[in-house]
């Protein structure tokens, strides 16, 4: 078996954001520069944070003198803090005078909305891309994962959108998950295509477009309840409702596991049976691990940016390295460019939005804390 | 203790409905009628099929000679099947020349979009409703459950519609739970005030408008994940995200315990531990089990129609009947009506939608499989 040489792939992390910052980016950053040995990594933050990493390999400390906090407004983070970490990894992505960006890819564990705004604002979004979007995935039944989105960067979306949401999250899926032609369901509130509301019929009129042009493959409508079947890989569906269905499971896995703790915890008894059942329950806990599904992609920028959960330990922190290396070697920005490209090409009236829509300023991108 | 004599409740039946008919609701009629001396019954559907009930007491077998199939399109429900079970159980809501109707509520485990237009055509909406909404049950970590509504009957809706559910939210949990405050949470994406679309600000404007006039007992904007910490006893939302999130919650419900299944049944280890675990893990169940929130509300709607899952089987069916059971008898109709009267009279302007906007037609109700 020959082994062909890796590229090298650099990634830039934010040691800083999070609940946690440097006492759990820096475990995860080295665990991970051990696993990938072509990764590179520049760790941004407080160098006195940071000591630690001076000596690693492969590892580089670049300096940022602020931070931005998980409860700083989102005009905080854009227009005070210029030289927090989260701001310094971003721009990082951007490339200087023509010459090739320093990293090929950047994560943050900090605030939602913050790190959407500054990549917005750094990097600016792809043509064809109105709205960047937030994707993030799904644990399924057969072990496998669903990707969703958009997850909470835009509330008020239209069928457009909704098409550039189904083209980059083929690109995404295609990349990271190595799935060449990722099916993709249109959330609704039932199967029929006579259902849902104006919106989302127009929307399914242009996927079913979309998929018949072969830009990508329209499974058709597909309910809540199909998200966790793996039927689907792909399901697109506008920021609020993908951000209530999110947190909606989120709150339910966390009633399940409360239910059987309290229920294993009830008396010697119990607490016996529970010690027997111990390897059972600890697999399927593994199998419903937040920590495994870790790591948004923000889509649509000019630079790949990846969003840990803010309450992210190492190994948590590790799966979005993990992803956003992926995504990089496996070239997402190029997928994302292409997919696009050929949609507009195809039907340029179908991607683009008619003349009066508001597709940028505040209210285009309301970003809320999705993952 | 003295004890008071009860008034008569009557319920009507469509024992045709459902994947199962007669052979679950016939059961699920008798249990209820031993539980409740003071319950009489209506069953309405094909004597044929009914004739173990003749010799009941306090039962009366009410002749329909059609079925609503759970696949029928609500224009064959509505237009074509004018002696359906359904149909007739619905009518026996109706007063005739003044008279007092023959049932106080009617429960039907149909096809939920012929249920609530056949509903909807013979009963007519109460007063200041533009829009009837289906309002459910989920469990809670503590124990109880959150009402939800709407769950499905109303795709697009404006502000005036969710303050109008949250009025007739209030009245279902103050009759049904015996919460006088019931607190109210509007689905949103954040917790504060400026987050969601516009519809969503605008409709919590109005809600704490509806608060601070002692209205609703409104405690701000929830998130997904509060459907299941009990910190609220209604959530409200459109119906698009109502029954995205509930499919959502059934679908990874199924997914968790297909998940302990397979887990716990890896190998003869694994089944020997489940039999140790099975006490636990039967009250877990217990405690997650759909059927014990069995029976959605029909609110706003001039008379108490409550839908059972299709599915349903004996026990939830018997829920559902329970349900309307407590709604009729703690006067369920009366409460939504004073409530929307005294919101009416306070702020006109508030609940009533300005001049041009569609509340009638098919574009207004498109009713989906909500439960």
């Amino acid at each position: 078996m020959s082994v062909l040489p890796l590229e090298v792939v650099r990634l830039a992390i934010d040691c800083m954001g999070g609940d946690h910052g440097p006492s759990v980016t820096l475990p995860a950053a080295k665990a991970f520069l051990e696993r990938h040995p072509n990764a590179e990594l520049l760790l941004v933050g407080m160098p006195d944070a940071l000591k630690e990493a001076f000596a690693w390999p492969r590892a580089r400390i670049i300096a940022a003198s602020e931070v931005v906090q998980m409860d700083d407004p989102v005009e905080v983070a854009l227009r005070r803090k210029k030289d927090s970490s989260m701001r310094v990894a971003i721009n990082l992505l951007k490339s200087v005078d023509g010459a090739a960006p320093l990293a090929d890819a950047c994560v943050s564990a900090g605030n939602t909305g913050a790190l959407m705004a500054v990549s917005r604002y750094l990097l600016k979004t792809l043509d064809g891309i109105d709205r960047p979007a937030i994707a993030s995935v799904m644990p399924t039944q057969t072990g496998g994962y669903t990707t969703m989105l958009d997850l909470g960067a835009n509330v008020d979306c239209t069928a457009e959108h909704l098409l550039q949401f189904a083209l980059m999250g083929s690109a995404l899926v295609s990349a990271v998950d190595g799935k060449d032609e990722p099916k993709v369901g249109l959330l609704n509130i039932g199967e029929e295509v006579i259902k849902g509301s104006e919106t989302i019929k127009r929307a399914g009129e242009l996927l079913r477009q979309a998929g018949a042009a072969g830009q990508i493959n329209f499974i058709g409508n597909v309910e809540g309840k199909d998200i966790f079947t793996g039927e689907v890989d792909l399901v697109v569906c506008d920021g609020f409702v993908g951000n209530v269905a999110l947190k909606t499971a989120e709150g339910l896995a966390t009633m399940i596991i409360t239910i059987i703790r309290q229920e294993f915890g009830r008396s010697w008894l119990t607490k016996a049976a529970a010690l027997i059942a111990m390897p059972v329950l600890k697999r399927f806990k593994d199998r419903v691990d937040h920590r495994r599904f870790n790591g948004a992609a923000l889509l649509g920028l000019r630079g790949l940016v990846f969003k840990s959960h803010g309450a992210a330990d190492q190994l948590a922190f590790e799966t979005a390295l993990n992803r956003a290396y992926d995504a990089a070697r496996n070239r997402l920005l190029d997928r994302v460019h292409d997919r696009i490209i050929a949609a507009l090409q195809a039907q340029p009236s179908a991607i683009e939005e008619s003349g009066g829509a508001d597709v940028s300023g505040d209210k285009a991108t309301q970003v809320v804390q999705a993952a």
